[in-house]
């Protein structure tokens, strides 16, 4: 935490940005120097307006002190930028952030960035979840934002996967936002890291989205985009990654959705269009080719006998509702709900809230 | 039908298909003089077979006669390749049809080639209608195929924008199959018209419908699929617009219907995707080019040299086996088709049979 002390006070003092931090120190080399120099002023350098050396907060200020023991309190850390475990990929970027505020462990691998609407359907959720879960199994590192919607889906779908995923948040490490994500907060500690650029502390004021997405992309060697309406957020994640150099690939969507119209504008502008998890790997450059992840499942008519073929058959990637299934099948809701539960237990199916069904990727 | 009787005895002659037709005319000049040269015995000619001249039918053959007073009764017309009035556009693709039987008059102008799957979702058939509508007003001819689906929706949207649209059947013109497309034959011969390669009285057989395709794609511009599953046969109508140099233009699709398989492989395999009709018109080259979306810099094919740049470096007018490019150029096959197929998507490279490739001769 002595480490930590000079580092928080020159992030918190006010008017010193990301451009005036990163001078000073490639000036004054640590931040120590930096301020010790203070007390005679700061030379000229981009990003310090005149008098600002004399707003370094004391290393007594409430806020250096909470942001302090709060890292401390949670088990987490700070890197620098001239850190030897800063993440080199982050380094390539035009803006990085000069310090990164952790908790967890930095997952290492090659990594790719899942961002989306809020508000996606019930598919492209579960599309998300399970393409997430695929691509964790593949070894693939899944970076997000941690929001509601498909943010939350792909860091559940990795979880759910076994494998490594990383949070970027709008605010402090220390802040759980939005609060419903709170059991994906703790499960991303244990499976992966969170990470911010802001001081533990710091509230989730909507102008630090932008900066925070940015990070997301740079970390992450393509970012692929499912679902997004005209103004969501992750379109903005995916013109840093133009700018950065990094692929941008979308899932191409129906025409009468709001949600399609962000990976569609994507796919015009060439972006990859992908549908599989396994064209994700290629574009990632792992995975064996000739290793195609398995269909939708089939009813290879096993164990189950009629009439849970026949049900089976009217189930795709499309939501029904079981009353529907029902009046179709001809079954009673009971007959029906037992084997929907068969097919669930077996893979065949997903349940969807609301008493939806579609069919299942993968036989467990 | 003095003109129509020797033609329709050449192509009603069992054995005697496109390619023999083509050079017996090319050699004979007219039809009258191939037939007078039959008693005799016709010369050795490409896709001719021995003794074939003995075959032709007499002029009172019932085939021959009722294909020519149907023809007539209809007021339907014959244009044969050396006829001024066959469409300019059709004569340049590789395999040209000898003859055309129509009715209606043949709309002059830019044409889009429309079609997808016989089973549309509702949507799909909406947007179908709507979008022909919109390209009817703007001057567009739509070509389809009077099939089900979306072939009837992208007719009838353009008769509803009071446009003119072409239908051509893999069936004699007097054929109305399907059935219930009965009212949009009868408007389609008023506003535009209907064409076939096979003389009035012929079957609609499964075997003539890609035949047809080839007409479909080598009279427009440009194909548009919208909604097709994975064995549409506009997949096969894209196909052919590939190798006549024809754009290929599909709207994106949602990953849950079956009917997106088509237009999101098309689009992954470099086709334009399009969720607005003036997107389709600037692809043609007609309305107001100052709307363009903005492109993103994204790491394009041609922006990105490598590896495809040296692909393309391995082409010139020497055919190569796309082994032996694969052999040199250390891609696995399918990083290989996937530059190949962008260079031929763009005119850098022209695939020949047999999975060789040469230098394109023009980028479009």
């Amino acid at each position: 935490m002595d480490r930590l002390l000079p580092w928080l006070r020159l992030q918190l003092t006010p008017g010193l940005g990301r451009v005036g931090l990163m001078h000073l120190i490639e000036h004054f080399k640590t931040p120590e120097q930096a301020l010790d120099a203070a007390g005679r002023g700061w030379p000229r350098l981009p990003g310090l307006r005149e008098n600002l050396a004399a707003m370094v907060p004391e290393a007594s200020f409430p806020r250096v002190q909470s942001a302090c023991s709060c890292l401390d309190s949670m088990g987490g850390w700070m890197l620098s930028f001239w850190d030897p475990d800063y993440p080199q990929i982050l380094r390539q970027i035009p803006d990085p952030p000069v310090l990164l505020y952790g908790c967890g462990s930095l997952p290492e691998g090659p990594a790719l960035a899942i961002v989306g609407t809020r508000h996606p359907t019930d598919f492209g959720r579960v599309f998300t979840e399970q393409l997430a879960e695929e691509l964790a199994v593949a070894g693939v590192v899944v970076i997000s934002g941690l929001a509601r919607g498909i943010d939350a889906a792909a860091h559940r779908g990795t979880l759910n996967g076994g494998g490594r995923t990383l949070a970027v948040l709008g605010c402090g490490i220390d802040r759980i936002y939005p609060a419903e994500n709170r059991r994906l907060y703790q499960q991303i500690i244990e499976q992966g890291a969170l990470l911010s650029e802001y001081p533990p502390g710091t509230e989730p004021l909507p102008g630090h989205f932008p900066g925070r997405n940015r990070i997301i992309s740079g970390l992450s060697k393509a970012t692929l985009v499912i679902e997004a309406s005209r103004d969501s957020g992750s379109l903005i994640t995916a013109e840093f990654a133009l700018e950065q150099g990094r692929e941008v690939i979308a899932v191409p969507g129906g025409v009468d959705h709001q949600t399609s119209y962000g990976p569609n504008l994507l796919i015009k502008q060439g972006a990859h269009p992908i549908t599989e998890a396994q064209e994700i790997l290629e574009i990632l450059g792992i995975g064996k080719h000739d290793n195609k992840p398995p269909e939708l499942a089939q009813p290879s008519l096993f164990q189950l006998p009629e009439p849970a073929g026949s049900v089976l058959n009217k189930l795709d990637l499309t939501p029904r509702h079981c009353d529907e299934l029902a009046g179709e099948s001809g079954l009673t809701p009971m007959e029906l709900s037992a084997i929907l539960l068969q097919l669930e237990l077996h893979g065949y199916a997903d349940k969807l809230p609301g008493g939806r069904y579609i069919r299942g990727r993968r036989p467990h």
